[in-house]
């Protein structure tokens, strides 16, 4: 029944099918769980995960490196870090829906470890392991697209202003520039602003962009103008 | 001229034949050299180094991972732990040849940065960066298997035994068995024994193996029934 669920999702949500069901229940199964049941034979987890931390590592970093052509590398490993972590690998493995799926050993359920980050990041990158190994990168690929890169785009990790980063960079390879954005809108209600601001270089207005926050609404219009750069 | 002798090393060494040769440059340009030379506006290897870095990470885990398929996580940890570090890149890096052909300002020259390990491992992984993007990531395990992969197959990176580990997991997989290792001769000069040890289990004799120490030549030993069962 529950496998079945497991599928299904993996199927509808993600186009994924797994050749090898063995992989798959390795990379949801603790070694509580393959403790508690050795007449299975079940492996845990701990070898994929060792394996899927290398495929998210460079699957991540060539996303960023091609996204921001002009980011310096230490920007580049500020934002990889942001993204590489167990915060948002725990987050990415609940998006994913694995965690009801998780084979763990009674002690360690009672403990509360399905909702611990660590366990989730360390499921997380099973999984990526397994999905690599059964059907390659490719298919890797496709998936962090709907689950990683994704929030990515949305600038959800830039903190650091990676897109008005980029954009500075790419424009002043043809000389120095001027560049503002200047705020053209605020709306909203009591709770919460929205801010609408206008990128200016050179004097010419160019893209907007809106947010809850200056900084957010830079980001955007610094991120969409970027996108009109590179399909000029 | 110097540009010639690089082409030549690595097409005949490695068959490789780079498509933009704007890559190997910024792989082999430390930021003191394209500070020095603005007007050819090279970049420097920096976010190629960051990109390489990722691509070696998940490669040596690949190959480890089906080289030791019973090897567990933490071991295979520590054994990445040493392939994938400053000292070990910094040697391949000599290995290769490149050190000759890396691009440095005046000040670095004199300082001897040439010959220090942490720029060495970074042109490395720059150039293995610029590989995977010029040519693919099969063209990088093809030239990883002559300058990585080689040393790992001869048990350099292996102080922790794993290839008994490995043998050890694998034949006990089909119930507990009986492994020792015995010393059959002991050949070689006043400077430097040689042992030769054979592998016996449950009380067959199997292998032989031999090395300067009796842990390298346990080490040979279990290797060579790992590749007899692997072959079988």
């Amino acid at each position: 029944m529950k496998d079945k669920k497991l599928f299904n999702l993996l199927a509808t949500k993600y186009q994924i099918s797994f050749n090898n069901l063995d992989l798959l229940f390795s990379a949801l199964t603790h070694s509580s769980y393959a403790n508690e049941h050795r007449e299975l034979k079940i492996k845990d987890y701990e070898r994929l995960e060792f394996l899927g931390d290398a495929v998210l590592e460079l699957n991540v970093s060539e996303y960023i490196f091609k996204t921001f052509p002009s980011l310096p590398e230490g920007q580049l490993t500020k934002l990889r870090a942001d993204i590489v972590c167990t915060a948002s690998f725990a987050r990415f493995c609940r998006e994913v829906g694995l965690q009801e799926f998780i084979r763990l050993g009674n002690g360690e359920e009672k403990a509360g470890s399905r909702n611990r980050d660590t366990l989730l990041e360390d499921v997380f990158e099973a999984f990526v392991g397994a999905l690599y190994l059964d059907q390659g990168n490719d298919k890797v690929v496709a998936f962090l697209k709907q689950v990683i890169y994704y929030h990515i785009d949305a600038g959800e990790f830039s903190d650091d202003n990676d897109f008005k980063t980029e954009l500075q960079e790419e424009l002043q390879q043809q000389g120095d520039v001027q560049i503002d954005y200047q705020v053209i809108q605020t709306d909203g209600t009591d709770d919460q602003t929205i801010f609408t601001v206008q990128l200016v270089v050179d004097g010419h207005p160019l893209t907007t962009g809106s947010g809850t926050s200056k900084k957010h609404a830079e980001q955007q219009a610094a991120k969409k103008q970027l996108q009109h750069l590179h399909h000029k």
